[in-house]
């Protein structure tokens, strides 16, 4: 089978947008024009994950009884669900466009541990995955819609292709696009804007752990957060006394 | 822009399927395996319509602003919407995955007068139109899920390619299926099954104008409905006075 | 098959609900502490229609392989929804539970017609129904959600018992119980309720017809709905020059 | 009670949106940045009508046991949803804000009929009315979600307040703001914009009818819409012998 | 109060059953012919539980105030969901048709303490429960879409019926049927093929404990999964080093 | 600006409020004739949590671009939801019309830094979040419909107005209005009614201490819920053995 490769990023940028995570990069890119870069539906499923990598995407269609059938049942390597996985080099995303459908679940235990082994980063899925209660202990980063017990062709969905555009979540996701994904969600940053995003960002908020300090402790938000001018050198002594780590 | 091109079914075996109606069809297909062929979603828009004709297909995807453009907005030529109109011949129906999408308007009145001067049997879009008011003196057989005074990209959506397998109202749509539609919907036929429907349903209901006769005055189902034998007779004599047009 | 009967109201009660119309029917039911009669979802499909009688019920239940299968295929005896048609007289109304599902084509153009053919005023279904092209000539009163060219059995639904107690549209219909039904939707009227409502409602609005009149002309709704005590001696010329027909 | 009053525009500006129509209005709002001013939800219910106008706003809120009670049932002048109409003088549409409930109408025929009679225009209302058997004879420009016999506050809502700012269909109306409905749906155009709208878009389209007469012949959309620099000359010769009316 | 008893099955059955798991279970009978047992919406509440057992079941049908009143007010013993629990027997599971509704709490602590009480395994709700904050500490294993303070006859639905044919989750539930239930969710399976289920997946996947070492150690897919006969004697030297327990 | 002020009822009040739970207080409320008072759809985030204040109101509309822009973009202090919280004092509670949006987060990790050091006893959101991976450590009670990486602007909503009424969850919220909120979910108590509904919920369950323990031993539900008769014996012997705390 015939699967595009995708290009993927230096690793040091993915590793700063991971640090930077989804809500500042989302926010920069609203600034750049990109509206709406947040895949909503899939949420976090194993809380307090952090990730960032290259997206490699596996696109489903609604299943045809003549288009997916005995063939893809009796010769795995016909399935082309499994053909994204053997395209995982470590720290890459798995991005599935399973159009919403909380019937059909797109991986199970077998699938999830072959992409851990692989060294995947994790996996965005507008679906279902299924098998969890023996795929949890491999404390795999996804970001998905809930679980099920039924596999994927079982019911409404079969796998179409892979490394093809796809909309996941309501966001179109290029392969090769980079997403960053943590408790707020997953989402999708534009492979030539990368570079950008950091530089736009990295100026910000070098005053915030004070005012953040300054506020738990009944800190008037218009002297503390953005930080006024009055505030300046109270922020400046605190910041001699704790410098930065 | 290099466009796919569609293979066409002959017209007989097209203008049969469509004399069938969309409910026969798609009963047959379902005996033959194929469980829901209908596009859910899109309605029929001006009653009374039956048509069928090869499928090109349209795919929007989830706009976004570094994929469509300035370059798009200046250039109509770069606007996928409309090659999918250049491909048009008289009889084809055009099938737009617009994602359900209820705020983004697919086609126009100039782009739908285009179509119909091309001699396109119809269209059917998992989404809505604009420009209604003016557009509807075209009285062209539409499958649609409503109206909206804005256009495709103002909101959420960007043409993405041509003659591409879609989802359309839950069913996969491969360029050249031939698509049958009427007030009860649109269904799609594979194109590999078309002939194989045409000779599963032949035989069918010939007693059927004398039992909905029956029907009508009251006649017992469980007699004519189906024709039961003690019916025959009846019928037959029925036949000869009646004979068929 | 043992299917129970119902108990039909008079007819001369029925048909002065039908005259008060669903919106003046609901609104008495609520004046007597029935919330909400009117079952949302089935909307009247040939608009004009205004129709009253006793609830027949069928229930479709999700379809399950082991329970609806080659029996039920091969003997049409054994499919339930014919059953409910074999016990309609003159006047009654079948509603159906189709459960909301819009895949699940509930009658068709022969079940419709023998259903006419038997006299009976009207459907009501929380689904769709198919054939609408064949049986759209029949002009039969139907509150239905909308049209697919599938047969029921072809997607999720089964039917499941005939004069059982159902949910339709959100409220609970006992077999029996009166159906009110015209544009403004389908409505039921506990049958034990039913003489009460008349009694209830039946000093409603002489003046309305006036108070109308002068609303359309620009009269003030102060003084004309509710028509106010300043108002009542110009009603009554009015009346004395317009006699009640 | 004090209902704040509106600023109502120039009859001839609104006179002139109405003649541009929702579709080319709404599209030019958005190239002036107002991304979707479409009121989705409500539809032209009435097909074939088109108006403009200022809009008066009436609020619904989730109906509160404790705050709408015996005194607003007894005494219809505490009724604030008569209170909007004692406002409307000709050509003003009534907004409502009733929460896309499908359940509670929000008026009646007598309500409609005093509308009809101090010359409103239209009504827009996200949610539905009742009595439409009785009110359909109005023939009253209407864009609403449908129909139920219930009244408003007998199952969810109440009416809460007057022409104050509310959320219809998912964009905010400000109390004088000009609608503009027909067939494509209603919108809101703001009404310090208005003018700016008349004069963006009244440049637009002299050729237009030239290009959809060539077009419904077959003719090429590259060459006609948008109008090709190659086809000027025959345009305008077109035009000398065709000339505006 | 004369309800149906339930045949119970061989514990010893369900015992295998719970111990196979929803997502082996539901993939045996989708190869049985059973395309979706899956009862969806409800989802597992107390994570890392696995039950299995017969159904007892419980119908609520939409509220009618001249249905249910004071009677049942007055007297519990008129309040059909306390009858569901007066069935249930260790090992028993209650499945309980609340028709999806979010608003009206199915059961709260002191129903669930004494069904915790009388040894139930566990409850599929498709509905909500109530009083979590108290009921929480009985740690029982619950399949629901939520929770919510109100109790259930508060808004919109009354109990009606105990053990009887029910929808759950878009299922058909026979009394009697056995569910089997983990984190992926709860399933149906049909009392007559139980024994069929476990005949049809026992000679399941010996090889699956070493396949998942080795994909997790990087292996190739095609070599671990399903088990390549290239693999064969690798994987039979494991066995022999590692004995089944 | 000129925001509203709230009453704020006697703390000792709130507190038992607070205490009596949210499935008590709705109870009590729903007797005395507030059907529904749950907010719902935000669900309890941080789970475990009790908390009961009055409520600040913040209610957001459709973003319109002509209303929200560059000013308030420059100018935090025209930010309308910073100002809801200026107003917050120990004990309040924010509640937030969100419009049910999934899409944009209303507050961030600095404005709930900021409301927790106010002593703000918790927020009630109709929509989502963002920032929760650094705003998650203040362990603030919280009942939201989910999360975002996304900022409020950024998408659909812009904030409007401080200490107004708002409709939040299918609940109309006065500013003042007392909400007590658990992992049942949150409710609206009319501050008029607050005094009562604790005079009419206060003898309630002395003997609900005993019940469950008898329940959870396997004792008849009959004899102990409610506390038969026959058993007030034993619970006294019970309880003079147990004394209350």
């Amino acid at each position: 089978m015939d699967i595009p490769e995708i290009n993927r990023p230096a690793r040091a940028l993915v590793e700063r947008l991971r640090e930077m995570g989804a809500a500042t990069v989302a926010g920069t890119l609203a600034h750049m024009g990109i509206r709406d870069p947040h895949m909503h539906g899939p949420v976090s499923w194993n809380k307090g994950k952090a990730i960032a990598g290259p997206a490699l995407t596996l696109q489903f269609m609604p299943k045809r009884e003549d288009l997916y059938g005995q063939n893809e049942y009796d010769d795995p390597e016909k399935q082309l669900h499994r053909h994204v996985l053997y395209k995982v080099q470590p720290g890459d995303v798995v991005v599935v466009d399973a159009r919403g459908d909380l019937t059909a679940g797109v991986f199970g235990e077998m699938m999830l541990t072959y992409f851990k082994g692989r060294g995947g980063a994790g996996v965005v899925i507008d679906g279902v995955i299924r098998d969890w209660p023996h795929g949890q202990s491999l404390d795999l980063p996804m970001w998905i819609r809930g679980l099920t017990p039924n596999f994927h062709t079982q019911t409404g969905l079969m796998p179409f292709a892979v490394n093809v555009p796809i909309a996941c979540g309501g966001v179109t996701v290029i392969p090769g696009d980079i997403i960053v994904a943590d408790d707020d969600g997953a989402i999708v940053v534009p492979a030539a804007l990368a570079e950008r995003v950091l530089a736009e960002a990295k100026s910000h908020a070098e005053w915030e752990e004070f005012s953040k300090l300054k506020l738990l402790e009944g800190g008037d938000l218009r002297r503390y957060y953005p930080l006024h001018k009055d505030a300046q050198a109270e922020y400046e002594a605190w910041r001699k006394a704790n410098p930065k780590k």
